[in-house]
């Protein structure tokens, strides 16, 4: 396998800069793509600036990869070059765990592979992600774009996507549920839309009107503001399951009072510690407060299907490679909407 | 109706003192029941302290309730005078929302009337609780106490017997659950007998060995010593549920990191903030941090009835009305195994 142009960070941090790198020759269960699209997420930046001290440098970031088969392995059977398929968070997990058993590799008990920064028999030694030509993965890790998808909409479908259908899913969220979105960002819009199209009655929760208006354009059927104290006694006990989408630490307490008897919070975006959760909040009114991370291989099959079926696309901005780094710092200060995503031919 | 002895505390708070207090007549649908026993809970020293800052003096404390009817109204059906009766921590409720009509009378969405210290017509202003010689309720708030069931072990099973009980109930406890129960006082030791009578692998968590050796005794499997990081990491990732019974705010990580995959700890001690909570380890593995509030007036029927086909009761002793102080005394430095239950014969 020969040298291919990719863009990674550096022990120097701040800015992911061309390199070139190396994939592994394609094995026999192996499916090689040329990545057309790759969403930015915020875990890249991240890792980038390994904000959780686990970065290993250099660090090729991207895990939202949609793009062409260029060649299988010789016992690979779901795919045929020239189909398009895609890549999320994972390509690798034990299989044989109680978890990887039943679908949530995920979740695998024995650490799955990430797409990127993870140890792996791979040239590099670690994992590469997106933010390059090509790749290649196990074909049990790769996933089908249905035919009526097209775009770079569907790249950011690969994290942002199933990190909010997924435990959507879990909560069995359908027609008879008020749910609330907290937070509309790259995760928050896929929120509303998986949201709105499984039936649910669909309440924007932010602080910004006019965020509140733009959801209703994706699927909101009201807008809470979260700065209005009376807003927020009024919708008080009413909401069967909010999807707690702010990437920061903030106080819990505004949100968990809005759940209904045996309700859930799941938080899906801020992956530090939380403040204080007032366990009276919790008691009187059997209430929950949860995570999820992203979905198993199946689950993220399972959504494209339904994205497919429900033509439903991230709303994004499509960028030049080169235009990366100024794409972090417009993240950072919250530019964009929703998602970044990476025109791969501009690295030819 | 004439007066009766009680006691109760003042706006001096610190101590509860001999009193004379008024009950209602007894209605078409009431019970009157003359008090054997009453379990003393933390709870009634947080009111007699007023820690919550929602006492009303004179407050009666009490509501772990056993005795003998001594008088039915003309439409009660259910009971007749001499039979043994029992009153938890509900005295009343709506029973017309949507809670109170599934049975979550605790979750009363107009506010349930609790056995002391809410608003009511009867005398005084406020309910007077069960350290007194005789309390009157409504029939449908009166439980029915097994034959099987004999002594003071009775009377803590209507508070903390049925708040541990409760979520075993809820989150589907059976032979095939793994529980951890943290905390061994008058919540955990029924937390240990539940959890083994409901056929459950049961572990004692305590940083105390003596307690993890008492807790064998009670029914518990195993003994994690929460002061030992290696026997936390041990077991780390191998708890389907734990029943969180610490009355004061504490660390939640070391707890968390026990549970499995979707797993779920259940707060039911610390009615206060709690320390700030690590969303990673929420979200790397599903987990659920929830609460629960003792239980409906069905489902507590249901447990004393769970009781007596289990011969379960709680471990107490007994004490004369006037050894209140110095009970709660002793409570506060953690000197009880597990649960005093005041004689009110010693009232007369």
């Amino acid at each position: 396998m020969s040298q291919i142009k990719a863009y990674s960070a550096s022990a120097s941090k701040a800015r992911v800069l061309p390199t070139e790198i190396e994939r592994r020759p394609v094995g026999t269960n192996d499916v090689q793509i040329a990545i057309e699209h790759c969403g930015v997420c915020h875990t890249d930046i991240h890792f980038v600036n390994n904000d959780w001290g686990m970065t290993h440098y250099p660090v090729v970031p991207g895990h939202e990869i949609v793009g062409r088969v260029t060649e299988v392995g010789s016992a690979v059977s779901n795919f045929q070059v020239g189909d398009r398929a895609a890549i999320g968070c994972l390509v690798d997990s034990c299989g044989v765990c109680s978890n990887c058993e039943k679908g949530l590799e995920q979740y695998c008990l024995n650490g799955f592979t990430a797409t990127y920064n993870s140890e792996t028999q791979d040239p590099g030694g670690f994992t590469y992600g997106g933010y390059s030509q090509s790749i290649v993965a196990k074909e049990s890790f790769v996933l089908k774009v249905p035919d009526s998808l097209n775009g770079p909409g569907i790249a950011p479908l690969l994290c942002a996507g199933i990190t909010t259908y997924s435990p959507l899913k879990n909560w069995k969220i359908g027609p008879e549920s008020k749910v609330g979105v907290i937070g509309l960002g790259g995760l928050g819009h896929m929120g509303v839309k998986f949201s709105h199209a499984l039936g649910a009655h669909t309440t924007m929760i932010t602080s910004s009107e006019q965020k509140g208006e733009d959801a209703r354009l994706l699927g909101a059927d009201e807008v809470l503001l979260s700065s209005s104290v009376d807003a927020l006694v009024q919708e008080a006990g009413s909401f069967d399951f909010l999807l707690n989408t702010i990437p920061v630490n903030h106080d819990l307490t505004p949100y968990l009072e809005l759940l209904k008897t045996n309700g859930t919070m799941c938080v899906v975006g801020a992956v530090e510690p939380l403040s204080q959760v007032n366990a009276a909040q919790l008691i009187f009114g059997r209430r929950s407060l949860s995570g999820s991370l992203i979905g198993g291989i199946a689950e993220t099959q399972e959504m494209l299907n339904f994205c497919g079926e429900k033509n439903i696309l991230s709303e994004v901005e499509v960028i030049r490679m080169d235009e990366i780094n100024d794409a972090y710092t417009r993240m950072q200060k919250n530019q964009v909407k929703y998602r970044f995503v990476l025109d791969l031919g501009s690295l030819n």
